[in-house]
């Protein structure tokens, strides 16, 4: 039954991508609007494709790098071949989708403020749609990703005995590809975003005393291109990674519990059911004229909600049918992952939105100036802690259970991995809601910049308010999905630590010394990387002022209107600044386990894995509610309260808004990545690790 | 053999006592200075009477509801009649010793001052004579409660052939009295003293326009009495819990390591040994005149050190007497815990003094505004925790291995636990440095408003200066050895549920579900923690703020210096306020180990307090740190850099500064306190979370 329910997966896949073709057409067959816009917009993109290119380059020297190290290690014996070849293709795929993203959403976001001239749900579909290539390529590439390799490992060990074990142990190893990638993505994009922002900021709003989104500003073309390559392409990129990293993690978990080919496939059909789940969902989103944020969030919500609820029916069929009756209790674990995803978006939004208390109230400390603001904007976000993790801890107890982990720990762990699944499932429609986000800002800034009348404003305003809501819950989700894919990654490193050496003692206690010294060095991780993530961002921000500052001086004419500025310089010293800055955490991130590895053993990188996932993912948690809450306690007074724009409280309230920007754009996200890279890591040098460590 | 040596416990607590008498009188024999300076001492006094009274009757409310619990749970069979008695002592010897230090440093205060128109040295010698009146109250008393209870056990139990196991699995559970008492001198000076500051601050300062400690501020009275409340009898009381938390648990540990009596009489004669080492390094703290800070770091540094080499050897000779040349490793342990408690003071100090690039550094970022240097410190505080974590994870390997772990698992907790011990056992002279801090700095005040000659204002300057420094490396000490403590009683705990049910089957590996979920409840709650310290703090000083006004506004002739404020009111509403703050934070520490305990069993607790350790450890550090780095970071822009005082820069550095001092003495510092009081809970609650909980 597995095999055959198998084919849908591949047919899931290639659905979402055509589908998402048919989106991508249907966008850009609308009008870009008059010359001013599409000016803006060519900029826009030329920066895009600018930072692609130089990202690429860095990626292929640091892929070639790899490649090298990944062969040697299968030339001595401690890998299969197939994986320096998989570690391509999944930085491959995962390149495809960013690359797709940015250009889909650095087309819609002209064609979305052309659109808001005939209405506001014109304006929606597109930014939307957009929205939707983004998350329809990303679950299509990963889905197809892990489905080429099956078949053709399949095809490869065709008659060997252990066929559903090798393949699964193989294919898990995939995902580092998927993994480095996503580094550079999310990293690099969140270094880039921000170090755009601050230094045109800096310069142009406090310096030259110009309008923010002014496009005499040399780093405000890199300012919007950021907006892509933060929101869009790195979102997307951890995304890809949480994906194909659950299915994969769980479909490896599946000998171990007894549940063969059958288990090993049930991840990869529920992927495909929540594809075509999500693509259900996209056509309820629309809405009437004169919405509200409240209206037109609840559009959003509603596609959303309602891929949930088909993709709940047809996963109950489709997993009595590969499981059986007796096994029904997984499709409980499904549910808690996919509910657990849902629950947490709804908590992040209390916490962020200035529709509640919290953010009210912290509005309310920017009276008594910055330092108030700040303290009251850390402590939000400390508290705001606590719901998620008990969510997360809630689900990972009810699918181990519900899996039947009470009788079979193996059937246990298989639970948590397949809730990690349920909870990215509906990914298709769930990263479209959050890609949306920087396409209607961008349309906001077009609108501005090409001055277009005050009811397509306001229209573009209302779509752009959205986003920034649309944001803080898709941050709120990807830690969530990024803290149980990292804990299925682990479950799946343990089982590979019995599948190379079943006679290993393995001693995962916590008062096991290794262990326990573990837990402390990667509690510690998530704390350094953000450091690092922070301080990266100070840095590249300060060689954008000096570039900035030297155009102004440089180009004659430029603040008359009369000469362009070289935006493309803005956003390669980005670029180039992302990149380098990249060196430090990259290290951190990979040598952190197998250095660890190489001192304590896997008893060590199992403490070091556990310690930074609970750390990472409450301190992920913290910086971007916290960035999240005081961006939208600024937006709440400039709204009128506590003073209004221009107040003392405005300012403080920038202050902690300007704190905000690396915490929930940089550090916060690529903590995300550092729990799951540290994971893939130490699984694909699981081999290396017990050969060479000290301590054993 | 470790009977006879056992009887160097008492005599050591003894000598301490008496030794702390002798160098009491000696600071009270000194003159007090003229009027005015006697008349802000008494003020401070009266201040910190006032608080002693308020706080004690709310502990005294606390403690009589908490030994209503204990002799339920006891009638019931979950404990035995002696843990309700010995909670109450734990909390009166750890009251008291708190008394005794509020006390000799309300009483030095003046004297330093006063001293201090002689020479440096003589201010030198009270300020730090004070301070180790303090210190070895502490440890004097500290031994002599376990001493007590360990003869009186030994009485009642004398003839049963498991005495030894009896007599420490009991006396483990007496730390929660001292855990509890704690409790409220730490969180709730945390946030007396930082209400009264912060409060004091925005009304006289900012308001009012009046300087710092000027005696007409009703609140600058409370500000005072808060730095000993603060640094005096919180950090006191912190350490406290963990001097004897780490020798009850390490005793405990003993008989499962199969050492017996004379292992359980180890921790005991370490700790008498310190005492021994800690006197005589009390002769070398001495200065010339003419000092420069570092000097006078030096000379306190010099009694630090030459008091672990005395330890180093004394602790030696009386190891390989009690424990015999076989397990001479244990010696090592011991010593790699001393070792780190002096190296994590010192990289404390790289990361906040302005001695060092990383504070210098922190400066610079002030010039661009106050983000950037929030910015800046909170990455400086994230970075700092990498060193500490490094420290502590290899004091727990070396300790773990020398002690035999690798033969003998009990042997290495046991390892585990006399490292702690190490770290702790020169405590009398280690808090004496500290506790030094809050006296110097009082002088300082006194010296300010009694308006001494300048020549006697730069001494008390120097003095105050380097209490600010010793007050951070404090601060890393105290946190390095909660850390290590926690994780003794952690052992310990692991020890008791065998020691209940020899046949539980205890499975500890991170693998298993209640474990993982308690790893991340744990994980989440210091920062659940440290937000309800901080959001106490504002509360607590907007309540001050309207005092201060209405005082000024009520009472005639307080500007003008003709009427007295009314100085014991603002410390009475601190305290309240303070008390009322606690209750929160402390249901938290108290409830969420039975809470979790009833839900998850003891795997969840476990994984609770490994959680809460690491997390808290390291989130302890970070605050710490950032908060030390923007307060020196201030005071380097004050002598002249970037600016100097009143600049744009120092400005960005205030903010900084007033956001630091809730994360350095409010929320930073009671983290020790969480993860330290968690492991007590747990253990006092243990026979009753294994027959109630759900999950076994």
């Amino acid at each position: 039954m597995g095999y055959l329910l198998l084919l849908l997966a591949p047919a899931g896949s290639v659905a979402a991508l055509v589908f998402a073709a048919c989106l991508a057409f249907g966008v850009l067959r609308q009008g870009e609007g008059n010359e001013q816009m599409r000016k803006i917009a060519l900029a826009v993109r030329q920066g895009a494709d600018a930072y692609l290119k130089r990202q690429y380059t860095g990626v292929a020297i640091f892929f070639g790098v790899m490649f090298v190290i990944l062969m040697a290690l299968a030339v001595c014996g401690y890998l299969t071949f197939f994986v320096p070849f998989a570690f391509l293709t999944g930085g491959f795929f995962s390149g495809l989708s960013g690359f797709v993203g940015m250009k889909i959403a650095t087309a819609a976001n002209s064609r979305t403020a052309e659109a808001a001239r005939k209405s506001l749900n014109s304006g929606l579909r597109i930014a939307f749609s957009s929205g939707a290539v983004m998350g329809l390529t990303v679950v299509g590439l990963g889905l197809l990703h892990i489905c080429l390799w099956f078949y053709l490992l399949d095809w490869f060990y065709a008659g060997d005995p252990d066929k559903i074990q090798k393949i699964t142990s193989t294919v898990l190893t995939f995902g580092m590809g998927a993994s480095s990638l996503a580094l550079f993505a999310r990293v690099g994009g969140g270094i880039f975003t921000k170090a755009a922002d601050v230094g045109a900021d800096l310069v142009g709003k406090i310096e030259a005393g110009i309008p923010e989104d002014d496009p005499r500003n040399p780093a405000v073309i890199a300012d919007n291109v950021g907006d892509n390559v933060g929101d869009v392409a790195g979102m997307g990129a951890d995304l890809f990674e949480s994906y194909i990293g659950s299915i994969v993690s769980t479909a490896s978990l599946a000998v171990a519990a007894g549940l063969g080919i059958n288990g090993a496939a049930a991840p990869m059909i529920m992927a495909a059911a929540g594809i075509l789940a999500s693509v259900l969902g996209t056509f309820f989103v629309r809405t009437g004229e004169q919405a509200g944020q409240q209206v037109l969030l609840r559009a959003l919500r509603r596609g959303v909600y309602i891929s949930a609820c088909i993709f709940a029916v047809v996963s109950f069929f489709l997993l009595s049918m590969v499981l059986g009756w007796d096994r029904i209790g997984i499709y409980f674990s499904v549910l808690s992952g996919l509910l657990a995803g849902i629950l947490i978006g709804y908590f992040t939004e209390y916490f962020t939105s200035d529709f509640y208390r919290p953010t009210q109230r912290l509005s309310e400390t920017a009276v008594t100036g910055p330092a108030t603001v700040v303290i009251g904007g850390l402590s939000l976000g400390m508290l705001s802690t606590a719901v998620p993790v008990i969510i997360v801890s809630a689900a990972v107890l009810a699918s181990y259970y519900f899996a039947g982990g009470a009788h079979n720990f193996n059937l246990g762990l298989y639970g948590i991995g397949i809730s990690a699944v349920g909870m990215l499932s509906t990914l298709g429609i769930t990263l479209a809601t959050d890609a949306y986000g920087p396409v209607a800002d961008n349309a906001g800034g077009i609108a501005e910049m090409a001055q277009l009348g005050p009811e397509v404003r306001k229209r573009t305003d209302a779509l752009d308010a959205l986003g920034n809501t649309t944001a803080a819950t898709g941050k709120g989700f990807a830690i969530g999905s990024a803290a149980l894919t990292a804990l299925a990654l682990i479950a799946a490193f343990r089982d590979r630590i019995l599948v190379l050496d079943p006679s290993y003692q393995l001693n995962l206690s916590l008062m096991n010394p290794s262990v326990l010294t573990g837990l402390f060095i990667g509690g510690m991780l998530p704390f350094l990387f953000a450091s690092l993530a922070m301080e990266s961002v100070g840095r590249a921000a300060q060689k954008i002022v000096l570039e900035v500052r030297r155009q102004f001086k440089e180009i004659a004419g430029l603040m008359e209107g009369t000469a362009q500025p070289d935006y493309t310089r803005c956003v390669d010293i980005c670029t180039r600044a992302a990149q380098k800055e990249m060196v430090a955490p990259a290290l951190v991130a990979i040598l952190a386990p197998i250095v660890t590895g190489i001192l304590l053993g896997v008893h060590g990188v199992a403490g070091l894995l556990v310690g930074s996932t609970v750390t990472g993912f409450v301190l992920a948690i913290m910086m971007a509610n916290s960035g999240g809450a005081w961006d939208n306690a600024k937006k709440y007074i400039e709204s009128g309260n506590y003073g209004g724009k221009g107040s003392e409280s405005h300012k403080a309230a920038v202050v902690g808004d300007t704190i905000g920007d690396p915490f929930k754009d940089t550090s916060g996200p690529s903590l995300n990545i550092l729990i799951k890279l540290l994971s893939m890591v130490a699984i694909v040098f699981t081999a290396f690790i017990m050969s060479f460590s000290i301590i054993k």
